[in-house]
């Protein structure tokens, strides 16, 4: 198809519909485009001829949309045959304040960012003079309640490991009964040989359907795909169950909870029997790859209980839900936990990468324990702080949480108007960290690009939608609107 | 200590010595400082303020120096006491042309850089427009013979994993008989379990105080240090004694060739009996962090023989010793190779990461078996492409080949003159990748910041030197003074 809809305004949208944004909500960026622009069928003709070049030296299967990164701004994407789609999966949740945002821009041309860009240190041997105030005033300016201390990394993946061996540290010196104790000729021994007890056979418990990266320990720990897994070598690690609840959540409050419970009691039954004693549970707030799957606050809370109980850490995996889209700053705000998780690691809409963590414990016992050359990115720490700057400005926490209320409201007119196409929709109150199951899920995801709409799946059979903080109730109502178009077809 | 050395001409060092460099060497910046200047202790008082201020919230246990790269300039780092020493460490052999390169700085400040910074893609996902250029017109334009595709990632430790992921998916195919077989019920049930055969028992061959990196995978094959590995599961995965040869070399030559065959039985034995059954080899040119350990091409050949043989990949971890510093691009270029390796990885003073690779086979059957978020950076890739042409600009290759010759020469001097401090000096034609061991090595290492030199060690007892690609004849015979003044004391 080769339709081509002129760019409107939002406020002329609104006015056609009633239930729609109320006009007088402020655009966070004037120069912004009104609405998408499709002006061929994507890709385009010259869409199709950079991706044969560019096939012939780099993988293209996994290619969505070639883009033009100049010519996007704010929550739009551009190609390079002049189509402009709403971005509403915005680089798999990781773009925070829209494209080429100007406040980042500033940032990106500063002289300091050009002297981290080209002077990058290697941050445990050689950092540099102001790394203290970059992280003070940036990274740890949001650092999660309880949490005041950060690792710095590189991206998700490798946050996660990071964690994962601190969280072994810690729980082979608890075993050998203090920091102080020194490590025996056996232990050291059998390390270099890949060995235990040097090498202990100790796991990390993780939840079916998780997903927390794709390197070897982490992927030890995803379980969303088999795609994502086959043919590599795994650690024999435990996986419990997560909950799977049933929608809408209201109308299933003791199933839910029996459902909770059972899968709680799995961990704890995984944690006390596990062949590979676990050291640490790591969950994500939402299972942001693996089908978009949500837990009550109750069941974070038992998480806690149950992994003080056993003595195992709880590491919280924000690299997806962390940075405001679900309308906290971290997802696991919503739980109201009175002891906080042990680390929390982050990445993607951070736009860097790392793990928190409070308990000086956590740090080892000697120096070069968890080390390695760039240990981050002040580049990337800069870039951090700005996008924290511009969610502060602009209060975009906030303005998640209202618009992901507006945004789920709309869909749910849409899913009593179109039984059987919206089920289980999921993420209420959860700011725009929205997601439901469509029986047509493949061909909806297709058809959004013809109605000028860039939208990712999660799992086998859910839409999630990871519209960047930006997103406002004038952009919802492109979205619904669009949506409409695709579920009347 | 507190001395201080006022900053003198290069020129007037070499009139002072006539075995020292031809004054007529043309600096590559003029502006570069022309010594070291030693104003304090180092640390010093204001570096120790920051020290005690970064501790509060980052680990300062490995810190080496508290640095300002804005005052960093060329082969000179710069700290907050006003002490500015000759840098022949360069972040742990990671700055290629200088700091604060002016060409570099053009690069860092393009608009191209600004929007890559700010509208970071999911590269697998959203390729930018120009992403095919990029890579064409940089890290394609120096890919070794034989490897003309490239799977960008992020540092060198998820360069070498996804590079195993490469190797294992490879093996796999054959053992099953086609990219176009099926994976079976089994593999993919087994597999979401991290069991065989879906998670198949296999495994990557190192060798002994090989590095390769500290996440899971990696290292499972990196034997440099236990504490790289104490605490940490590792995968049981085997390693090969890596030759140890006698120096100098020439007096040693049957010997020597005895050990690197010796060597080879022990991989050719590991890879037709090991339990877990190995899909590759991973080797180092120069095994630089656990030693310096050196082989020769014929140990280097034999291993492709081998590999070839008994049907493995050959990875190159080049994280280190790729770009340029030993006298050819990549290291392994000093083999004359007639069958390429199957992959080359490379990080460190490519300022980004990855592995090159020429088979096709090497592309996994299916898309989103080799991905990732990110997969890359194209602002590091940006700045790849300025540190290529730098380096032709000034050809640099050639310059590390002549001054690694003249600064080993100088070297083999002080070795005679002070017997017994400089044992085991090694690197002879491999540019500046000079090594020596040291009977008091980490004192020599320390005694370098008072006469103005930053230098680093490698494995238990040698000096690394890993000076950038614009150190100069005029460098070397400041840090060859430097260390006499130290073997003198």
């Amino acid at each position: 198809m080769a339709t081509q809809s002129p760019p409107r305004s939002a406020s002329a949208a609104a006015a056609a519909k009633p239930h729609l944004a109320d006009s007088v909500e402020q655009p966070y960026f004037p120069d912004e485009p009104t609405g998408p622009i499709i002006r061929t069928e994507i890709p385009g003709p010259k869409s199709k001829e950079a991706i044969a070049e560019l096939d012939k030296v780099f993988d293209t299967r996994s290619l969505n949309m070639m883009a033009n990164y100049q010519n996007s701004f704010g929550n739009y994407i551009a190609d390079l045959d002049g189509n402009v789609l709403l971005d509403v999966y915005a680089q798999i949740a990781s773009i925070p304040v829209g494209y080429s945002n100007p406040s980042l821009l500033l940032a990106a041309t500063s002289p300091d960012m050009a002297s981290a860009i080209i002077n990058r240190p290697a941050l445990g041997n050689f950092p540099q003079h102001d790394w203290a105030q970059i992280l003070e005033t940036g990274i740890l300016r949001v650092a999660p309640k309880g949490c005041d201390q950060v690792f710095t990394a590189q991206a998700g993946s490798d946050a996660n490991e990071l964690a994962y061996k601190a969280a072994f540290m810690w729980k082979r010196r608890q075993q050998r009964g203090g920091a102080d104790i020194e490590f025996t000729a056996e232990e050291i021994e059998s390390s270099m040989n890949n060995q235990s007890p040097g090498s202990p056979n100790m796991s990390i418990l993780s939840f079916k359907t998780a997903f927390h990266g794709r390197l070897f320990g982490s992927l030890s720990t995803t379980r969303s795909k088999p795609i994502h897994k086959l043919d590599i070598p795994a650690f024999d690690w435990p996986q419990a169950s997560f909950p799977a609840l049933k929608y809408p959540l209201e109308q299933h409050v003791e199933e839910n909870a029996r459902e909770e419970a059972r899968c709680l009691a799995e961990v704890e039954k995984l944690l006390t029997t596990y062949h590979n004693p676990p050291a640490a549970v790591i969950v994500e707030p939402i299972q942001s790859e693996g089908g978009d799957n949500h837990a009550s606050p109750a069941f974070f809370k038992g998480l806690r209980e149950v992994t003080r109980k056993h003595d195992v850490l709880l590491i919280v995996d924000e690299v997806q839900t962390g940075v405001g889209a679900t309308g906290k700053f971290w997802a696991h705000e919503h739980w109201n936990l009175q002891d906080p998780p042990d680390m929390v690691t982050f990445s993607k809409k951070a736009q860097t990468a790392g793990y928190y963590f409070g308990n000086p414990e956590l740090r080892p016992n000697k120096p070069y324990r968890q080390f390695n050359t760039w240990m981050g990115d002040p580049a990337r720490a800069l870039l951090f702080r700005a996008i924290i700057n511009e969610i502060a400005r602009l209060n975009l926490v906030h303005n998640t949480a209202e618009t992901g209320d507006y945004l789920y409201a709309g869909l749910e007119s849409l899913a009593q108007k179109y039984p059987g196409e919206i089920e289980n929709l999921r993420g209420k109150g959860q700011g725009t960290f929205i997601a439901w199951d469509s029986p047509r899920r493949d061909e909806i995801l297709k058809k959004g690009k013809g109605v000028g709409i860039n939208i990712g799946g999660s799992g086998a059979s859910a839409v999630r939608l990871r519209p960047m903080l930006i997103f406002q109730k004038r952009h919802a109502d492109i979205f619904l609107e669009a949506m409409e178009k695709i579920l009347k077809s």
